[in-house]
């Protein structure tokens, strides 16, 4: 059960901050949620009521409180060290300007409450360029969510090399109290995971259409009817794991190959211009930019439905394995 | 609907080969299921009523056929020449041997009706190399589905240079026909499309895994819990598409970083060896050897019932766009 005394503060109201303040609310914290920008703060309470209403419609909606009593854990701020005061926990997500950061995160330190913890949303800078002159960089980490936060449950916890182990644990232990799924990196490194992974998936598809091999909607085909598919519910080495007879037997037989291809991919070159323009092209045919709202609605309810499937697939399993029908594989997937 | 006066000959009746065959025989064709190993055969059809009687136990079951009469539209044959006369299209599925392959299409050439297409599941061998002495070989191609086949609806079709438009056309069709989801390419290349995709994520994540930067559980959780999230739904440009405005400006804001750290991945080195050993350990604790199947039958389950999700939930928009609650995007995702 969640203990609704305990306090955290969001810094910054855009997508992200909105996102966060819709995760820890549902949860039952008190969340102060701050933006410098009075017409950005405006509007907050009417669009977090919005998304509450389409998700509790669709069945969709976290935790076990109702919308009304979710926004009754938000509050509004426009004066961060109020807001950072008593917060256990407290997430910046403002623009990805490094001066911008260090602002906050100078005025957060200052203001900070005996073990609480500081971490950033973002997406491009490393945790210890971001904290290296906090008094309480111990008490510092990145925290990235995937886009759209609210419905992706990946968020990368990455150190500095001064985070201490224990604001790790915490970190960690607070993400799956939100529900969300915490990957523990070791070391910070540019890009992260996801963003290393998602790069080295999309340079190869942009060689793949760049020379001919496929079009625009094959190659997004390739991975949403496909690949995707299997990701959706495995890693890269648990479908290795599956596609032979464990993993070690599936690199004997296909590690030469990969090694060979991957190795005679070659260079990108830099990513943008016409080819850039040639895949809007293609793209808008199917999602044009006045429709790029509607179809991130579109995806957050096929991300949301995901997330009921997987959970009520999970308990169907849990409950035959009770009954004797079948054995239970431990998973958290 | 299915016209089931048409014939089709499947050659290899392993995972690959029975997995065609439901695929097949679910949307009403005559299937022709050929393997020169008795003992191979003899199990078959036991093997697809189970597989058909799991599927319609959980409502996860493709067309309007009962399991009895998909069962129906089976033949088992041992005699290659019988199997492939009269068949429109022969769908090649035996072990990826170059001449095992070459002389199942030297006898199936020989025997080919006109107009009839010959088709390879090879993941590993090249069109233009299966075909080069062919007399039908404008009237091959390679047509790859994703492992699990019946539960993936990517299939890769892959022309030689010879190949003509028209077979290309009509397996596209053919694939659309089956519910699969055909991606059309236009040159042949050495790994296609979702091998190539699949080994750039993979030769990252064993970077990743190898630097010490995250542990095999926490990579696996980034891509079941982040990156395949959104990948079940939408392709690599799609994402970014969505997650600026446009592909175009994404790819202002992130093309110079994804080229850097693209550029400064380094080589992977040999795939295999110690640390292969490594990242089968750390997947046994979840999914030991022996269980191997029991977890393929878990993935199997989820990925139709992702199929199914999106199915429903497309339905449900075509409903609510005829009632005017919401504008249609046009989509076959």
């Amino acid at each position: 059960m969640a203990d609704n005394t305990q306090k955290v503060a969001i810094i910054g109201s855009g997508n992200i901050g909105r996102s966060w303040a819709l995760l820890f609310s549902s949860a039952g914290f008190r969340v102060c949620l701050y933006d410098n920008n009075p017409a950005q703060l405006s509007n907050v309470i009417d669009h977090l009521k919005g998304q509450l209403d389409a998700l509790v419609t669709k069945g969709l909606s976290r935790g076990d409180l109702s919308a009304e009593q979710q926004l009754q854990n938000v509050t509004l701020s426009n004066d961060l060290a109020t807001c950072v005061k008593d917060a256990v926990f407290v997430m910046e997500c403002v623009s990805e300007i490094l001066d911008v950061k260090l602002a906050v995160f100078k005025l957060a330190d200052d203001n900070l409450s005996d073990g609480a913890i500081m971490a950033s949303s973002t997406s491009s800078m490393l945790p210890s360029v971001l904290s290296v002159d906090l008094n309480h960089r111990d008490h510092f980490l990145v925290a990235h969510p995937t886009n759209p936060p609210f419905f992706a449950r990946a968020v990368e916890l990455v150190p500095a090399p001064w985070t201490s182990a224990d604001v790790m644990k915490r970190s960690r232990d607070l993400m799956v109290r939100l529900g969300q799924a915490p990957i523990v990196m070791k070391k910070e490194i540019p890009g992260f995971v996801l963003n290393r992974m998602q790069f080295a998936i999309f340079s190869e598809s942009w060689r793949l259409v760049r020379d001919g091999i496929v079009d625009v909607d094959g190659l997004n085909k390739a991975v949403w009817s496909g690949l995707g598919a299997r990701y959706a519910f495995l890693g890269p080495f648990e479908v290795g794991h599956l596609n032979a007879t464990g993993i070690e037997g599936y690199l004997k037989t296909y590690g030469p190959m990969m090694y060979r291809l991957q190795s005679s991919m070659g260079e990108t070159g830099p990513i943008g211009g016409q080819l850039a323009q040639d895949i809007q092209d293609a793209l808008v045919v199917h999602t044009p930019l006045n429709a790029l709202n509607e179809r991130r609605r579109w995806r957050e309810m096929r991300m949301a439905a995901l997330a009921k499937l997987k959970q009520d697939m999970d308990r169907l399993d849990e409950q035959e394995a009770k009954e004797g029908k079948v054995d239970l594989l431990p998973s958290d997937h």
